[in-house]
């Protein structure tokens, strides 16, 4: 005798969309996937979570093709990365590198033996007319990646800082200079060419919270933002858009937004300062704002030269605890606890 | 007061230019540059040694440039080979491969994480329009390696075998079937369209000795030989060519050239029969044979079948100082006392 049926119930996953530059937005992402684990065991919806990932830092390292903020994402969201330096694979040996020392090869951008079988795989799969996007899903998936990892355009963007009056790469000034200069100014090239991807937009448009990660807002977030349409499409999105600042007790945890607000923006290093460069920058992008509690004497400032809410979280996620701890505060604070749709 | 100028007497060094494939040509090749440096030693010319290799082996590896052939040779010489394996670099890691796995790449061809660093080297020199031959002589030289290593061509040569009706890539036949299936015959595509080049002419004219290594006569010698111009520009060299046989007591020290003796050309697998093969397919090309002792029965009936002088050495080259034992008897029996010119 036949058994009847069984009507089977799929849970319904939340759909969280994540903007992140390097290891800030690295760890936020992370918090949010680890927050989605919690909410699976304990019974709960989880994410569908999709992270936007800046290319603008990309370069060629040897030859090969290097996404470094893509690749912090993928190895922290996956359990490979180095949590020590905050980029690169853990367990790396450095074996190519010594060799091309050898060689007499650069090796300021410093490419790790793990790491350099990334590139690899990415180089040889764009040379052979792969996008960059289905390449990034193909490595974040063969390392057990729990989120859609999805880089802001396939196109070339380059960014460019402004340093003595010269227009810098962006690893030249960031890792081989060490960011210890004063950036005057920040250049997108290649920017008007692109455009974002249709998954891109698909994630936007279906997202129920949209979260700005606490990464920098001129040469992570901003770039982000500057593939035309996408900051359009983060504005129309139904979903609420959230920005953590990057501004922690005046200073950038790490790497120079802080100097860049001044330097670049005109404003103090603070999380006021991150607040009123968003407002002004992209007036009418950002629903809410939230700052680190120790920044709680600020809050109120801000308040009162805006209409957006402004929460105050523990956002500095020195473990991986921390990391999970904000996850869940920013899902309790911002995901309505009813789906807006059932997809 | 000024010292009076001393004169400065150049000690003349002795040209010896070797064709060689993988392993056995280059552990003879080392042995041609330990002997080179105890002549020095024992204030004696010392050599100005050229190597021709072998580039049909070649192949491109997660869009690498990979010439298997030649790193045998220069990590051989300059001391960086891995001598348990016979190819490869010693003190290795695999950390890339480890990775290339997990992302599902095809890894049968392994690459070690010191060995990529050649060919990323490699790749990126000859996309930058650099020909084969100066990316090699940079590597080399790098590694300090005490010889000139040539290709026999900067034109991309692909060796191919017959198996079973098909013809194969050389290394699909030789690392991933492990050289397992009889060879029917042996091609090199593009090899009509090809050129030695200009470095492998002169290595060849200005030669004092020049020595076919103990590598397989048919995809080693076989392919150098096939480049068009250079089996003339060998057999019309004025320095006598000597060629050590790869076959030992009946078999290879490695790899297939007995079973290739028999399947491609009809002949039996041993001294004799390599003999028999350079006889027939170079004709005046060889002027004197080297076997190993433990072969020596096979000398005279080798002797009534040519005209060429056979000399009976310890080929086997067991150990380093083996390789130089064998480096000092070929230039003892073979270069002249006196240099012929000097240059």
């Amino acid at each position: 005798m036949a058994t009847a049926p069984r009507r089977v119930r799929r849970r319904v996953q939340r759909r969280v969309t994540v903007l992140a530059g390097g290891y800030g937005g690295a760890k936020m992402s992370h918090g949010l996937a680890l927050a989605s684990a919690a909410r699976a065991a304990a019974g709960e919806a989880s994410l569908d979570l999709s992270i936007i990932g800046n290319t603008g830092d990309d370069l060629e390292v040897h030859g090969l093709c290097v996404s470094p903020d893509l690749d912090t994402v993928m190895y922290t969201l996956s359990g490979w990365a180095n949590e020590s330096t905050g980029w690169g694979v853990r367990d790396e040996t450095w074996s190519a590198k010594e060799m091309l020392d050898r060689y007499g090869a650069p090796t300021w951008f410093g490419l790790g033996d793990r790491d350099l079988a990334t590139h690899l795989v990415r180089t040889q799969a764009l040379l052979a007319g792969e996008r960059l996007t289905q390449v990034t899903a193909r490595l974040a998936s063969a390392l057990g990646c729990p989120a859609t990892l999805l880089p802001m355009t396939d196109d070339t963007v380059r960014t460019e800082l402004l340093v003595d009056g010269r227009w810098l790469e962006f690893q030249e000034y960031f890792v081989h200079r060490q960011h210890a200069a004063d950036v005057a100014a920040v250049r997108h090239a290649g920017v008007d060419g692109a455009s974002p991807t249709p998954e891109a937009f698909a994630a936007l448009a279906a997202a129920e919270l949209i979260v700005l990660a606490p990464s920098n807002p001129f040469v992570s977030i901003g770039t982000i933002l500057a593939v035309p349409g996408l900051r359009e499409a983060v504005a129309a999105a139904p979903a609420p858009v959230v920005a953590v600042s990057p501004i922690v007790g005046g200073a950038a945890l790490r790497g120079p937004a802080d100097r860049m607000l001044q330097t670049i923006a005109g404003r103090e290093a603070s999380a006021a300062g991150v607040v009123a460069h968003y407002r002004e920058r992209y007036p009418g992008v950002v629903d809410a704002f939230v700052i680190d509690e120790r920044d709680a004497p600020l809050a109120d400032g801000i308040r009162d030269a805006g209409p957006e809410p402004v929460v105050i979280l523990d956002t500095v996620m020195t473990d991986i605890a921390a990391r999970e701890r904000l996850g869940v505060a920013i899902l309790e604070r911002f995901l309505s606890a009813v789906p807006d749709a059932y997809h």
